[in-house]
């Protein structure tokens, strides 16, 4: 691509970026700080830069652009896929049906909050129904000869597909049944419990993230409803954590959680903004970072010792064990919510709908089926089944809102952290020695030269098997899980393959 | 104006309008809340976001809109005049002016930074005769028959002009001037000592501002270095303060200033958007809001009455009494310092720059005899003159960006507010009375009446005049300083003409 057309378009993705951040401003506003009564104003707001955005993306010079670009330039080459995807992507779908489907999204929403209320599923199914045929619709428009799970998969986790996590997912599946159900026919742990007040508690959440490399320079830390991230552009990522006074160890992992999110964004190679490599790769890659600093670093015995040494600092009436901090940390328990969910069960959560949704675009499950379906794999893989459709069908508000293929990444999230962690456990020997000393900034660093430096350039599968070698993630994180709550419950020797304290 | 092309008109107003209110955020962002290493991103995003919104006042249907606007109805009237107004500034210069012009000021700001540091005014003048000299050539751009002054002055302040503000601002100097001195002979009145608590401060701000009747479910109360008010659209209008343990008064005073702009940004006829009727009328009737509640309410003696009885909730070991809180409040100073400047001084620091400026505009003065014309002006005026350029001369910002015409908006907000005040008094019997139980419901009743619904429909000196009748402004102020100072001062008998305790 001659140099004058590359830096045009350079310039032009650029100035999407930034607005992009403007955008990512006002969301962030309306989570934190925004006055109650500003919120129509707010949507126009957003909806005005969203059509900014819609109409650059769509521009009919990134036809020509693409075309010129140079495969023997790998961040060009990056570019030519991961733009041409989202300009196909936006191109595809008929301005009628984008109005359609947003309409359906809309009512979707406003029937599962109302159906969620009364605890009624059936009263939700139509909606469900025409929400679930338009998105099919839409993904037959992007993509008629594929899958159309494959192409909702991509729009999270490019690179990913259905013959992929299929058995991936089986498989994890098959290795977390056993274990769930061998740890529930031991005797619970602990709880941590005490009220622990809420202004030490904002302290130690800063402590926490600027011991694990969150630069305040760089970014802020709020109260929200819903903890999240969101990158605003190079020097300004923001995160949000809910505190409560009863649930310290919920809070400070939520404050952990979006701290990994945001170190990924953080680490960044800003310096390509406007190439479409600056930007996280997958959603699951995303996913991946918070859960390797959550779980696998969070929860792990060295880190409860360092923590337990940083609690008087803030709670000096309120003494805490290492020990005590770790079995509380590690605590599973069969449950309904996939939201309170601990990290062995977690995942099966995520693949009860996987399956589900998976069924519903390949049209082997009807709508009008799918609260049976749900309370049956409940059963089968958790071993419980909800009472009320509040508490199981209808607990997420993503299909009502058309957010089908997104609730993979979690568990993508948790696999590629498990290869991640095993890899870098192995790369650095004094790993847990260091986070018992609160010293971190050998696995950011490790992090920034595995991930979070390469963006966008390849796919995430080949970024992290770039850094992990040919590793099978199924494997990884069962061994992980085994080794942990293996010894903690005592019902199985640790696995020796990976050492996770 | 046929009602499908006022429709299209006023939704392309009401984008504008959408798209200031996102750029807004992001300013208030900037001041408040935005981490140090964003500022580069926030430069580009506020950049992209005037772009767009300059686009879209120079769009070139905006000529053929305004052909067919209709002069019998009243809002497509003062559309026609508003808009009419900005679209022929924007229009009229040449692109490479308004970029000579952005790249003087950027250096003028960089040079009066380190002229200021350095305390050399003779370092900064090159830098501030270019700034001064695009000024002029911009303001003959836009309109080569009229007074420069005059079309710098109409940015601000339309419906002024030199020729009106010249006299006006000559008779309220010759008044203030023997007040002043009057003052100065007398001995002075305590200010308030001690320390007072911050978190007490911020909760003693927020009950004012909520008892004058801001709705924080409208808006907000940050901290910022400066205080400024920002409205972001219907329901979100954010003021800020700064507050500091020694300075109780001066920190409530700003939050009560800002809290005055809030109250009249969120009394404006919002159902106008789109028709640029929905603004503030003038910056200097902006600020005739702000200085009537900080003057007129908060320093009075009924006022003080109602915050002793306040304090000590918020400080229980500092009794502050009625009448100590009185004094302190209208403490008068010769001093060189505009910002820190009492209720009477302030207007001289005004007229003194407004006086100069003018001069400037004129070519009556050189800008390199501006420092030597400054130091005899203070003198002459207000009894002090600067030992060095930074505490005379280099104190403001200003006129380094470009800011000509804009400081006699301070003034004007002083006499509006006169007017306004001795009007108010006339038509609400109970005004003091209820103001010393702390009502000021009625006074918002009165400025929404008399002032904030009317937008900017007519021009401000035709609203104030509407709302006031045929007073003289500078009787008014002279006479409501005249009875509280004299009267606080022992300097001369009240002024019987305007009741202002």
């Amino acid at each position: 691509m001659g140099s004058a057309a590359w830096d045009d378009l350079v310039h032009h993705l650029r100035e999407l970026e930034v607005l992009d951040g403007a955008r990512a401003l006002l969301g962030w506003d309306e989570q934190t700080f925004m006055p109650r009564k500003a919120a129509e104003q707010r949507g126009e707001q957003l909806g005005l830069l969203s059509r900014l955005a819609h109409e650059r993306i769509t521009d009919p010079r990134i036809t020509r652009w693409l075309d010129a670009l140079d495969d023997q330039d790998p961040v060009q080459a990056a570019c030519r896929r991961n733009l041409g995807r989202v300009y196909e992507r936006e191109r595809r779908v008929p301005a009628e049906l984008v109005d359609r489907l947003a309409r359906a999204k809309s009512a979707g929403f406003a029937s599962w909050l109302e159906a969620k209320e009364r605890s009624d599923y059936s009263s939700f199914a139509p909606a469900l129904e025409r929400v679930l045929d338009l998105s099919r619709e839409r993904a037959t428009a992007i993509a008629p000869e594929r899958h159309p799970y494959d192409v909702v998969l991509e729009e999270s986790d490019p690179g990913t597909s259905v013959s992929s996590l299929r058995p991936l997912f089986a498989r994890l599946r098959d290795g977390l049944v056993p274990l769930l159900e061998a740890i529930a026919a031991k005797p619970a742990l602990e709880s941590l419990e005490g009220r622990f007040e809420l202004g030490g508690q904002w302290e130690l959440s800063r402590e926490v993230a600027r011991a694990l490399g969150f630069d305040f320079d760089s970014g802020r830390l709020d109260h929200s409803e819903h903890p999240f991230t969101v990158g605003l552009g190079a020097g300004d990522v923001r995160i949000t954590t809910h505190l409560r006074p009863t649930d310290l160890l919920g809070g400070l992992g939520g404050t952990i959680h979006e701290c990994g999110h945001a170190l990924y964004e953080l680490g960044l190679p800003r310096e390509l903004g406007g190439t479409t490599v600056a930007e996280a790769a997958s959603a699951g890659l995303h996913e991946s970072q918070s859960r390797l600093w959550e779980n696998l670093i969070g929860r792990s015995l060295p880190f409860c010792r360092w923590l337990s040494r940083q609690l008087p600092r803030h709670f000096p009436t309120q003494p805490v064990s290492a020990e005590q901090l770790y079995r509380a940390q590690n605590r599973v328990e069969r449950g309904l919510c996939r939201i309170q969910a601990d990290e062995v069960s977690y995942n099966l959560h995520i693949i009860v709908r996987f399956e589900l949704e998976l069924s519903l675009f390949e049209r082997r499950l009807g709508v009008a089926e799918l609260a049976r379906a749900w309370a049956d794999k409940y059963q089968q893989y958790l071993g419980v089944a909800p009472a009320t459709d509040a508490e199981g069908v209808l607990q997420d508000a993503h299909w009502s809102d058309g957010g089908f293929g997104y609730f993979p990444s979690y568990t993508l999230g948790n696999l590629y952290a498990a290869s991640l962690g095993a890899a870098m456990a192995a790369a650095l020997p004094e790993l847990w020695s260091e986070v018992e000393q609160g010293q971190f900034s050998r696995v950011l660093e490790w992090l920034r030269s595995a991930v979070h430096r390469h963006g966008h350039l390849r796919e995430a599968p080949d970024i992290v098997r770039a850094a992990v070698g040919e590793r099978d993630p199924v494997s990884d994180l069962l061994a992980q899980l085994w080794a942990r709550y293996g010894a903690l419950y005592g019902v199985a020797p640790c696995a020796d393959a990976t050492r996770v304290p």
